[in-house]
């Protein structure tokens, strides 16, 4: 499903919490992350935040989705998070995707889509595979722009702190 | 790959380390979780472990592979485990087959295969996919009879102790 699908209303309610989730994600970009966010919402409640720090933190787990998966957790008591909604920024990798599935998480709110390594409709759909034992109602293209806008100003910035790494190394 | 092809020399190495896996799987068991069990390689030094503890800590991310992966980049200070080899006793699932994607392993070692939800060739091959970017090579098969009879022994203590306790609440 895409946004366009949905009432005024509803979609006022996900693009809150995915303003969160891009909160979260502008702090990845204060570390120099790509700037990916995460949030989980349980009844109307944040209950789950996380943000990408994986080189900080040196670790494949540290995607956003994985650490608000955690905390979430650690909040239900249970691994299972049945009656809640992801929010994040940009389409899963297969490691979130899978891990959204295993957490049996009913509702995927993305952002931005991401052409060459999305796990939820680009590459593949793990969130809504028949072979599994759960599948995801999905909604796509929320606050969209914002969050490939602040993509696209990353790797901008990335390639301008590069280039003038390089010319200072020449000087 | 099977691990009919492989050289003697070659399949004792990966029984030796296969053997380690399935010591973890048996601490799973005693706490009476699915036994499955993982290790990481490096060098010859296994650098991380990992045993199901998904009930017992009440968290999606306690799968026996995901706690292996924290542990081996911890120890080699990179999210990248670029040389090293991992051994499950099962067939990975959805989200530990993508966290080994996302670790870049190249080599992995089955014990048996999983074909209700495997993802490591049963239900999809997510560690062989050209559309990603990394690719694993696989051996699958691997001491597979220690491997399942240790689940199919775990399912049947199961469905003894479930019965037991029905028909003591009936009387």
């Amino acid at each position: 499903m895409n946004e366009e699908n949905l009432s005024k209303e509803e979609l006022n309610l996900h693009k809150k919490y995915m303003r969160q989730a891009i909160t979260q994600a502008k702090k990845a970009y204060k570390l120099d992350e790509v700037p990916i966010g995460c949030v989980i919402v349980y009844e109307g409640k944040v209950i789950g935040r996380g943000y990408n720090r994986r080189n900080t933190d040196k670790t494949t787990l540290g995607h956003a989705e994985i650490t608000a998966i955690k905390k979430a957790s650690k909040y239900m008591g249970d691994w299972r998070l049945e009656d809640c909604s992801i929010y994040v920024t940009l389409e899963p990798c297969q490691m979130c995707a899978g891990a959204i599935v295993q957490a049996r998480i009913p509702n995927v709110i993305i952002g931005s889509m991401n052409p060459k390594a999305g796990c939820a409709g680009s590459i593949i759909n793990l969130l809504n595979m028949a072979e599994f034992n759960h599948q995801c109602k999905v909604i796509r293209g929320v606050l969209k722009e914002d969050c490939s806008n602040m993509l696209t100003e990353f790797f901008k910035e990335l390639r301008s702190k590069k280039k003038a790494r390089k010319e200072e190394s020449c000087n």
